[in-house]
Parts: C-alpha cells; structure tokens; sequence
C-alpha cells in the first residue's frame, strides 16, 4: 500500500470548510418535479431592501443555476465515506431495461476488487455494477427517440428554466427580467424550455445529457447548443503529484465555483481507486479519457497497446460510471504525416498516443477500426461520446490546418456511426485559435457533424502569455460560446507551467463562468440578464453587500472591497473607496433620478418646462445629503 | 506641508527593485531615425538554441515594442528628483513656432508655484512653459496638413514595424514570420508603416499622437485603429488614499507591464505637485480629466464649478505637459433625462459632475458652448481631446441605449469642430455592453464620429464578476479592439470595489496588453503573429526559460512553472508537471517529425511506402530516448 493513501478515510472523512461553506445569504431550494423523487436544487440569493425617500422597496431574491450538489445544502448529511445518495437509482431501476451483474465484468475491475493491497484506499460502498439487459439498449438518446420523457429529462427541463416562468408572473421581476436580443446564430428554444422540447433536441442530436446508470449520485444536466453553455473542469493526479483526498476535494471544489462537468485525467497510481471515490461524491458527470488508463496498463509504451485491452479499460470504467468518454478515433494513420509540418506539432496527449501507435504498427487507428464495439459499451452504460480532437492545433499558427479539419471530418462520420446506435455523442475543439478564425471552427463542426454538441477547449486566442492562459483562452471561449459551443472546458492560469492548485482551479473556473454566462447573454438565452440586472441595481443603490451575494464570486468581491475600506460600516456607506465620500457620481446620478421621479419628468420636453423652477431646490438637496457619513 | 509629503525626494529618488528590474534575457535596443538625436528603443529578447539529433539550430532574437522607457535600459541613469531626459527638446524648438513663457500663465499654476507651503513637496527642476506663438499651432495634425513629416511620426513609423523590415531579409525568421490573414474590418496599412502614411493618417484625423509642447520626456506612440491596438492605464490619489511616491511608481510600474499612456485621475490632495512629479518622470503620454481638479478647486460642489475656473485649470496642466484632455463636452442638458430610467443611470463620474451643473443651472454644458475656445487652448500646446463619453452605460441592461449614442453623435459634430482647428481628437467608448452588441459601438462611432481614433473602457461583457472585471471586460477589449478601436483603457480587478494595489495593476495590463495583442492578431497586424510562433515554438521544444522570457510577464511564468517543478534541472528537462517524466504528447510528436524528416516524408503517399520498413526502428527509438530522465 502507497504512502499517499495513509490515512485516506479519516482524511477524506472531513472536507476543509472552504470547500463547503454556504454562500452568503443563500439558502438552497428544491423545486418540485412530477414525481415525488425529482426535485431540482438551486440557488437563491436573497437581497435586502432598497430605502429610497419615500420608504422601503423590497428586491425580491434571486435564484442561480446551481452545480454544487448538497455540499451546499445545510440539510445535507455528507458523508464521503458512504457517497452521495443514488438520486436516480428508483429511475434507472423502474426502466426495467438493467440488470445488476454479479460484479465487475472487465478483467482490470476484477484483478482491482480482488486485491487486498488496496483494501486501505479503496472506497467501501461499491454498488454491484449494471449493465443493459442483452439487446436493450438504455440511453437517452434512445428513450427520447422512442418519444420517452424521462426523469432526467425534465429534470434538466427545470434545470435550465430557472423557474424563469413563476418569475414572469411575479410583479417584483419585472424590471429586471428586462433583456436585450440576442445574436444566437441559429441557435434556438421556446419561450419555455419544456421536457418535451429537450426530448426532441436529444433524439436529434443536437443535445447530450450525460448520465450513466452506474452513476445514479448524479444531478442531470445538459449539453447542446440550445441550452445554457456549460462548463467542464479537469482534475487528475499525475506520476509527479497529487493524492486520493486531494483529488475529492478538487471534485467538491469544482462544484462549488460552477463546474457543469469535470474530467477526471489522472495519470498517475491507483486510477482506478481515485476514480471511485470521485464518482461515489460527484453530483456531475464525470468524464475520462481511457486511453491514458490503457497506457498505464502498459507501463506507458503505446506501441504495447491493444483493442483488447482498451475494450477492457472502457468496460471498467463504465461500470464504476463514468459519464462520458473522450474517444481519439479521428486520429488516422493518413492524417499523421499532415502534422509534421507544424509549429506544435500533435499536443493532444491521446492524439499523440494514437498517432505513435499508428506509426509503430503502420495500421490504421484500432478506436476507428472498432469505432462500432464501443458503440455497443457505450450504450450498455449510457456512456456519452466525446470525440477528441486529437490534432488539435497547440499553437496559433497551426489553427484551423488541414490536419485539424480532417480529424474533423472524420468525426461527422463516426457521430453518424453513433447515432445509428443512438449513442449520445459531443465533439471536442480547439486549442489555440486567433480571433478570426474562432467563427470558422463552430460553423464547420456544426455542418460536418450535424450540431452534435461541440465542446471546446478555451481556445487561446494568442500564445504570448503563459501564466494568464485562464484568459487568453477566457476570450476564446467567450467568443466560441457565443457562436454555438455547448461546453466550455476549462483552462486554469497554469496551463503549459505547472499543475493547477485550489486557487487556479478556482481562478479558471470563474474565468468560464464568465465566458460561458457572456455566451448566454449574447445569444439571449431566456432570463441570462436577469442576474445582471439585479447585480447593478444593488450597486447602483450602494447596496454593497448583495452586490458581492449576487456576483460569481462573493468571498473575493468582498475581500477586494475590504482591502480598501475595510471597516464594516463602509459596506453601508454611500460612497466607494474610487472617488471618496465628498463626490460620487452614483449618488449624484440618484439624485437625477430622484428629482425626475419628483417632477414626473422622462420626457425631454417635461424636463424643459419643469426645471427651471426646482434647480435651486434639487442642488441644495443633492449638495447636503450624506455630508455627514 | 502635509504628512504625505515628508522625505518625499528621498523615496521618490529610488524605485523599487521590482518596478526597474531587467527582464530576463533581454535587452534594450535603439532603432535610428534619420537624425542623430531620434533612437527608437525596444526590446530584444534573446533566445537559446535547440538542439537537434543533426546538431544545434539557432533561434534568433525577437524584437518587441516596448513601452517601459529608459527604466529597463541599464546604461539610462534614472534620477527620479531630475526627471527623464528632454528628448523631444530640440525637434520642439527647431519647429520655432513656440516660445517659452515667464511663468506659468494660468492663475492656479502661479499660485501654486509661490506658495511656500508646497516647497517640501514640489518637483524642483520645473521648466518654464512654452505656448504657441501667437497665431500659430503647434499640432501635429496641423503639421501633418501642412504636409509635414515630424520626427515624432519618423519615431512612431519605426516603432510600429518593430524592426520587421530587417528581419524579413533575414532568413533565420521566414518561419517566424508566417502569419495568418486576418480579418481587419475595413483597417488597412501598407506593407511598412512609413512616416509618410503615419503623416496622412493624422491629417485624415484618423491617428493621433498625444504629444503636448511641454512634455519633452515623452516617447512618440501612436493611437489608430490602422497601428498597434494600444492601452492605457490609470492611477491617481483619492480623498481616501494614496500619496505621490505611490503614484510615481505606479507609473513606472505601468511603463514596466506594457502600459501605452496613463491617465492620472487623482482627486485628493496636491494633484499639481503629483501630476509634475509624474509627467517629468514619464516616457508615455498622460492623460487627465481636467473637471476632476476642477471640481476640488469648488470643494466638490459642481454647481460652483464655471467656464473661467476651468479655462484656468486647461492652462495649469497645458502648461505642465499633459498630452490629452478627457472633456464631457457631449453630455448636453437634453440628454440628461434620458437617463432617468436606466438601472444604472450616470456612472461617468466627469459625466454626473456636467449632468449636475447642467440641471442645477439648466443651462447647457459650459464644455459644450465653449468648446471653441478650448480648441485654442489645446493647440496652443499639442493637448490631443479624450472626448468623454460621460453617458456612457454602468451596465449591461443600459448599453447602447438613446442616451448614450446621442451623445455620441455630438461628439462627432464636436470632432468636426476640432479637426476645424487641427485639434487631435480621440472618442471614448464604454462601459458595460453584451458580445452581441459590441461591434454596433465600433460602427457607430467610426460613421458618426469620421473614424476618430475610437477609445474605450473595457467593455465589461456581463455585470456578475465583481473582483474579476479585469476578465469580464477583457472580453469585451479583445473584441471591440478586433472590430477596430484603437487603443483599449485597462480594468483591473478592483473595478467597482475598490483601489488597485501594483498586483492589480499588473494583472490589469497584462489582461490588456492580452486583450490589445489578440485584436492585433485578428486584424492581422503586420508582424503580429512573430512572438507567438517564436513562443510556440520554444514551447514545442522544451525550451523552458524562452518560453517565459516571451511571454508577456516571464515572472509570473517562472513562479508558476516553479510552483510545481521548482528544480533548476526541470527547465532543461524535456517533460512538464501534467505527464510526467514517462510519456509526454510534445516529445512524441517530436518523434513523429525527426521520423518523417528522416524520411523526407512529409506526404501521405511517401508515408504509406516508407513506413512500413521502417516502424520497428521508430518504435524503439521513441521507446529509449529520455528514459533515464
């Protein structure tokens, strides 16, 4: 038993409280599905009221799309050491289309459950696994296509609402469910987004939800164009560093701060145990990439490496429920050679593994030549495609090449190949890409592989600024967003240096929440603005504290805020550490308002006629309030 | 004399280490002019060869604008109580169109000047003013219609080639030099950017070179949206906080990280005596908002402020060398109750202090009926206008509303006025404006306002990320840079929360200097793509210490890289923190190109014959190399 997993029950037994703390004035709430056992948690921000002259104005609270599962449930009993409870166990089971088997079938699962040098480190609760029943197949791309509604898909329906609709009726939102048009560039949704209308974008292809029947812990969400954009993280420990307990504290971390999904690429020891743990404690899909398994299992030669094997790999994980997989088959022995002219070359860890193992035995890709036994995994489990993008350009330069949109191409074809299985499948993205060649990246995927979701990483828009790479990709991904990528993965300030800590992952997933809220804003995804608009009413009216409640990030709004003006009665002053209590154009700007309101004047003409008489009056009233603070 | 300013000279006599400190590898370099006394600096950054299996490949320096003055030049000696060296002095006088005043002209410069409280405080070596002779205009827009070549546009021609001439002779930099087409949006430059067409484009009106008579110590640069996207940083006191020492190293520290201009928005104490320590000190153009001191002068009543209080406050800083004027000329009394229903209403601060004087007189903007007059005092002195967009939007909901495009209409009509006199003149732009609503500001500006080089802040792409708004508008930046603004004004991560300490600053560049260089990359810029491949390409081989001395803040790449690797040994290692020593994606593809080079393969066909042969050999050697690592 290694060094690193001493200790590993009492450590993972207890989350720091970083990891878990509640966001300030928020409560969790659930709202209520169809069935008793669907409930969708959120968020909801409450605010405080607005004083104004003539009294108190209420603001009403305001609820967020939530990722961070019942960490952040004060109701919730957390126990790492048993797992989060198995939400959509009565779902799957009530199918009919599983059986549980007697234990793990991949040959790697058995050798692992069997070995009791791991007992130490090994998760204690492991569910026997299930698997379809012979011939069945159980995804949602198929329930949806036979014209199913399943739970999980009016769970996302309500995920994505936001309860939008019971805030339409609500007098208090009405100002601030104000939005702008958006450019959505043929994306498109109903003035509600119902189960039926997720039903119909899964059985089309346009949409994936992620969901492994051997991950029932898991808390729906959806991925496709036509949905809010999402966000993925990665974490993973690697032969240099990181631990089990690290790993699940990453995985809670991430869930926190906003990840939609999180892949776990870890590349270092006990894989297999790490993933466990994670799965057991994550409300999100969890994604991997088997081939980086598969070449741990051959000690990292990947000329040593076999369809036997990998099919091996790809059954293990799929029964510990691995959501979806990143699948390099467009990496063709015949696109190889087009790389060897580039600045970066191949940077995608499985597309160089591929492409190495194409080179040494000089035949063509055994995940193409198998492409449909995987098809037969992956719906066995419900495990989603995600079709890498091996070629990928690593620089610039080599963006948008012809090496990059082969692989493309050949990924329209096998999108087709899974979808005659009724696979769900996404297509991965770029890299490092300039601005104006960001556009031809969506519009392509979009046609080669008929609007399968595309999931994108970054890209960087330039590759001057290692260190800031959360942000050179951040504008990519913005922009990338905007046109129709569904997913945005992640890159944290280290990416090219060093492997992220906490405050990286914490910097990188906020940077894509930015981005991937912009995309939303400028597509005009229903109620987007709405966060916006309560965000700068409170700052406007110098509500400073639900100014930090209402932002991304509250812990560190509030501690940028107080390394100026420290003293807590500066977070009810109305003034800012910018411009000083005696002058504030916020408060000037009120004082407009406030003498416009008193006149009934919005009109131009109105203001004409009414000022001359009241000037005197509002400049004494503007000049002396405050004066004292 | 107040507390702030005692043994002011001796901490304002020496910098900080870590605002003059060489970046690594690098040197400074002197382009010459055609004249003796015209050497443009830059900065080379050097690089290590590669090392190849054939032998050792040289990779030649890579020239970089630079903007950080003789602060980084080893050989300048830096006397902070003396000021920088006059290198425009003799171009200045040779023009024999000024001629130096007896004193301060202005009632507030004189005054300050004799009080004898300011003696602790005061910068010693003040010049004695110069003005334009009268009748004579000492502009260079009016030098540029006369058809005059100024050695300030032969300096600013050859720093936007950055060299590039010489090295496409050089073939050490054909690969170096490739570069996508970009997509410029109706920018265009020819194939060197020559004195002659820098000449034409500020007699267009569609360049400016802020350049005020009395600041000597400037360093010609360039605002266009057919140049470099440049960008400006701010500091300045406030009532709360801040002292001069501060503010002067703030600057240099802006110099430092990249910043193009500054502008010095100080509201608190003694902002002339800070404003002449920080002009005799700065190689980059400073900006103020003349209203601000104005308004101290009233004791911040804005109703007391007058044409004659601030016609005497233009003259005060004309007279000390600020270069450009940020004037809230277009908030005309008719606009001010379009704002009424806004969410955020006024959040210029220049804007609030002209909508209150207006309202309180119901009168119309005294900037606005005076505007001629300020003409003849900016070309008295070269000060370039910043027109104020003081209507410009605080949020997301108000962009690009009635209010904000009237007046931005008027600041066209006022560009007319001013191109009458052959005043520079720059528009500022916002604020808070949605990705699909960005590109509508750069249109309007450029048809409304004759393609005036265009100047914005940001703009913040959404209102939830308070303590990120360095990124949200980042965003914002690289686009709205793309789609033709020429120079972007930073945001830190501070913004609306509180004063930004030197980190804030430096993250607030770099996500500039980020943001300003992808523009350059999606326009196309000439030369633009060279530090990104010769980046890339280090980072392809391994070249750890080129890789950061490249990039826009090599420190911060270093620490990184160290947080996980700190060993020396690892920069020459040829694996990073993410695969570990055992497999890494670079090192195969590496194998990938030195087999097919070997080969002479570089087509499919080639491969397809050669390999077959050939693949054990490969296998193995990819197996061996780096295993003792």
């Amino acid at each position: 038993m290694s060094a690193i997993s001493t200790d590993l029950a009492e450590k993972t037994a207890r989350l720091s409280h970083e990891v878990t703390r509640p966001f300030p004035n928020s409560r969790k709430i659930y709202v209520q599905g169809s069935r008793k056992d669907l409930r969708v948690g959120m968020r909801e921000i409450e605010q405080t009221p607005t004083h104004t002259a003539t009294g108190i104005e209420e603001n009403p609270p305001i609820p967020v799309y939530d990722t961070s599962g019942p960490y952040t449930d004060p109701e919730a009993r957390i126990d790492l050491m048993k797992g989060l409870p198995p939400l959509r166990a009565p779902w799957i089971e009530e199918r009919g289309d599983t059986i549980e088997l007697e234990g793990p079938s991949s040959d790697y699962g058995l050798r692992r459950r069997q070995n009791p040098e791991l007992a130490g480190m090994r998760f204690e609760h492991i569910r026997t696994p299930r698997q379809a029943r012979p011939g069945m197949n159980v995804t949602q791309m198929h329930y949806a296509r036979e014209g199913i509604i399943t739970p999980e898909m009016e769970y996302v329906a309500i995920r994505e609402n936001c309860r939008l609709q019971a805030l339409r009726e609500d007098p208090r939102y009405v100002r601030l469910l104000r939005q702008h048009h958006g450019e959505p560039f043929g994306a498109h949704w109903p003035k509600e987004i119902t189960p039926a209308f997720v039903r119909d974008e899964i059985a089309r292809g346009r949409a994936i939800i992620p969901a492994n029947i051997n991950h029932p812990e898991l808390e729906p969400m959806i991925i496709g164009r036509n949905f809010r954009v999402k966000v993925n993280t990665n974490i993973g420990n690697s032969a240099v560093t990181s631990s089990i307990e690290e790993e699940v504290e990453k995985m809670v971390w991430s869930a926190r701060w906003g990840g939609d999904t999180l892949m776990d690429l870890s590349t270092g020891k006990n894989i297999h145990e790490t993933r466990e743990w994670i799965l057991r404690n994550a409300p999100m899909p969890i994604g991997t990439v088997p081939i980086y398994q598969a070449l741990e299992k051959v000690d990292g030669k990947p000329e040593e490496l076999s369809w036997e094997l990998f099919r091996d790999t790809l059954v293990e994980q799929a029964e510990q429920g691995v959501d979806y997989f990143t699948i390099h088959a467009g990496v063709r022995l015949q696109y190889v050679p087009l790389t060897a002219d580039r600045v970066t070359g191949i940077v995608s860890r499985g597309g160089s593994i591929m492409a190495k193992w194409c080179l040494a035995h000089h035949q063509e890709n055994f995940l193409y030549t198998h492409f449909e036994e995987i098809c037969d995994i992956m719906k066995a489990y419900d495990v989603s495609f995600s079709l890498g993008d091996g070629l990928r350009p690593g620089s610039i330069a080599d963006a948008n090449d012809r090496a990059q949109f082969a692989e493309l191409e050949t990924l329209g074809e096998l999108t087709r190949i899974a979808w005659e299985h009724d696979v769900q499948v996404m297509i991965e993205g770029p890299g490092h890409v300039p601005l104006q060649k960001v556009k031809e990246n969506v519009d392509k995927e979009l046609a080669d592989c008929y609007e399968a979701p595309f999931y994108t990483l970054g890209p960087l828009v330039t590759d001057i600024a290692p260190g800031y790479d959360h942000i050179t990709s951040g504008i990519g991904a913005a922009n990338i967003g905007w046109y129709g990528t569904a997913m945005l993965c992640y890159v944290t300030p280290k990416e090219h240096l060093g492997l992220p800590d906490k405050q990286d992952v914490r910097d990188g997933i906020i940077t894509y929440k930015i981005a991937a809220h912009a995309a939303d804003l400028a597509k005009g995804f229903p109620g987007a603005q709405l966060r916006d608009n309560a965000l700068s009413k409170a700052r406007f009216e110098f509500r400073w504290e639900d100014q930090f409640n209402l932002g991304l990030d509250p812990e560190k709004a509030r501690e940028s805020h107080d390394a100026t003006l420290p003293k807590e009665a500066h977070k009810v002053a109305h003034f800012c550490s910018m411009c000083g209590p005696n002058f504030c154009s916020m408060k000037i700007t009120q004082d407009v308002r406030d003498f416009a309101a008193k006149q009934g004047l919005t009109e131009d003409e109105a203001l004409r006629k009414g000022m001359e008489e009241k000037a005197v009056e509002f400049v004494k009233m503007g000049a002396e309030i405050y004066k004292e603070v």
